[in-house]
């Protein structure tokens, strides 16, 4: 590598304090890591690529904290602690400003989850970002997509649709007179927060789990196809924020949005309905909703409404599911 | 992701055995493995960038290879067990000819040295691979950089400078009128064989080691610096091959070559005096050669041959440094 951009290391090493499970960070072949006893390790690669992931023109310090924090959301999904990430990143030129701002937002996000940066790989290239996060689950607790059951609920965390509402913005295809709002939904589109402390909190309570980046639709398809079960859910409660309401105007189209966002970083889960309680005051930090059920029928329904008891018992008075069509819908069969 | 492009995926799913460790592999938001108990996990990234690593119309096989093998060759230099690989990877197009040509070869190499392939990212974009492999290493035993001390023999595996040829032969900027010898050199360059078994039996008794991949006096010298010592090498006894001396034709320019070339995935290693026969006996499958001694100055001093017993003991003709200029030797100086 040419003298100049050997300088791009400087920025990536020795930003962070030692893990104490760090044996060897950077400066060697490779990282060396210790692994505590009764431990796995959970480990999640993702690759961001400019005019891809994000416009060429980006943000360097949102580019940085999506690429972290979409990788960080597969870890808290698995319910795993994160500790240690690795970093390939391909860069069209050296330039300082655009460096410090990405390393500056890197290390804060990485910082506040105790994760360490402990080695990678930078060379000149058109601007590509892999990471490879690792995180520590007890052995046998981490939590899969296969584990759904006939019965359990379906929640997800936070507001769902922001993110799609972000993009909208960024790509100009739809934008609100009001720009505080815009910038509102452009900041949620890159800044959201991985689910860590819930994915920790549900271990041995969430049946299955999967964090939401291709959209909810495509996102708990992946648990009923792995775990061999459909779902119902009920349109009107899904989470969908104040400020989606006001960008779109349209209810609908909330919901739509809310159903088929990705880039979330929220958590899809579900649970036996005895643990309802329980996770109800595990979660008290975290913003959830209950939005559906596990079925045995291997594809999604989609109701306006959750059904009453009275509905229930009257037969007669069943809701028909909705019929939209959604972008990619054919994908979230079950048994595709 | 569209829905062509989501093939792709087909091409890296589940090619391989899974080995025992692995809990889970690719299809959820994490892979799982499981560090059997008393050892440490050695972890390095390489990125490969087409038209800086590589020329675009560069074999697939030989991309796979070569990006796979620099990597285990990072594991070979700390002494570990290769276990598990991590892959980042963005394409411009959906190329089934190259895609089955590139997993072909990849998946080879990765069996023959037991690593499984747990997950990764297949993206549109320019063609970058970025990989991150994983491998076991008993705790404390992992050789490092930084354990070279005064009296310390140096040694590399292999031979030195084919890599170099190789890439002449690639760029056009050396040609031989032997067409059989160039394609000879174009193939070392990118066919390397990263030295596992070589790493694995040096553990306890080399004091430093490094993968060759900057070069023999830049890779040499991280050794130095970690180490804060120097070294004699005695440019006679550095391995040069019999189809580097056809291709180069002057004795000077092979050493040149075998000082300089990068990319060979050799180790370099230093080892006390009294470790000699012993990793003579244990390297007997590994072609290897001693090139010089560690020193107490802090950089590297260049001989035309080793000093005999003779010439030791009558100081008056003890033999001068010689003064090449190789590029970037001013990195080499151990405190730089």
């Amino acid at each position: 590598m040419s003298g100049e951009f050997s300088l791009i290391d400087q920025y990536f090493a020795h930003q962070q304090a030692c893990r104490p499970d760090v044996i060897l960070a950077q400066g060697d072949d490779c990282a060396v890591v210790q692994v505590p006893a009764g431990q796995q390790v959970a480990i999640s690669t993702d690759t961001l690529v400019a005019g891809t992931h994000f416009l060429h023109n980006a943000d360097p310090a949102m580019i940085a904290h999506k690429a972290l924090a979409s990788n960080i959301s597969d870890l808290a999904a698995m319910g795993a602690q994160p500790a240690w990430v690795s970093m390939g990143i391909s860069l069209p030129e050296v330039d300082h400003d655009w460096l410090k701002a990405f390393c500056d937002a890197f290390f804060n996000l990485a910082d506040y989850y105790g994760i360490q940066l402990i080695g990678g790989d930078t060379t000149k290239g058109p601007l590509v970002i892999t990471l490879t996060v690792q995180g520590l689950v007890p052995a046998g607790e981490a939590m899969t997509r296969s584990g759904a059951k006939v019965g359990d609920l379906v929640y997800v965390t936070g507001h769902l649709g922001d993110a799609k509402a972000g993009l909208d913005v960024i790509l100009e295809t739809h934008q609100h007179s009001n720009k505080a709002l815009n910038n509102t939904l452009l900041e949620r589109h890159f800044l959201s927060s991985p689910r860590v402390a819930a994915g920790l909190q549900l271990r041995g309570l969430a049946s299955a789990a999967i964090d939401i980046s291709d959209g909810l639709v495509a996102d708990l398809g992946h648990i009923l196809k792995r775990s061999n079960v459909g779902a119902d859910l009920y349109v009107d409660q899904l989470p969908v924020s104040q400020e989606l309401k006001q960008f779109l105007a349209s209810e609908e189209a909330c919901y739509r949005y809310a159903l088929t966002s990705g880039e979330e970083y929220e958590l899809c889960f579900t649970a036996p309905k005895q643990h309802a309680q329980q996770i109800r005051s595990l979660l008290a930090d975290t913003p959830f909703t209950c939005i559906g059920e596990i079925t045995e029928r291997g594809e999604i329904h989609l109701y306006q409404q959750q059904p009453t008891q009275q509905s229930i018992q009257q037969q007669s008075t069943q809701q028909q599911p909705i019929q939209w069509q959604l972008d990619g819908f054919d994908h979230f069969k079950a048994n595709s």
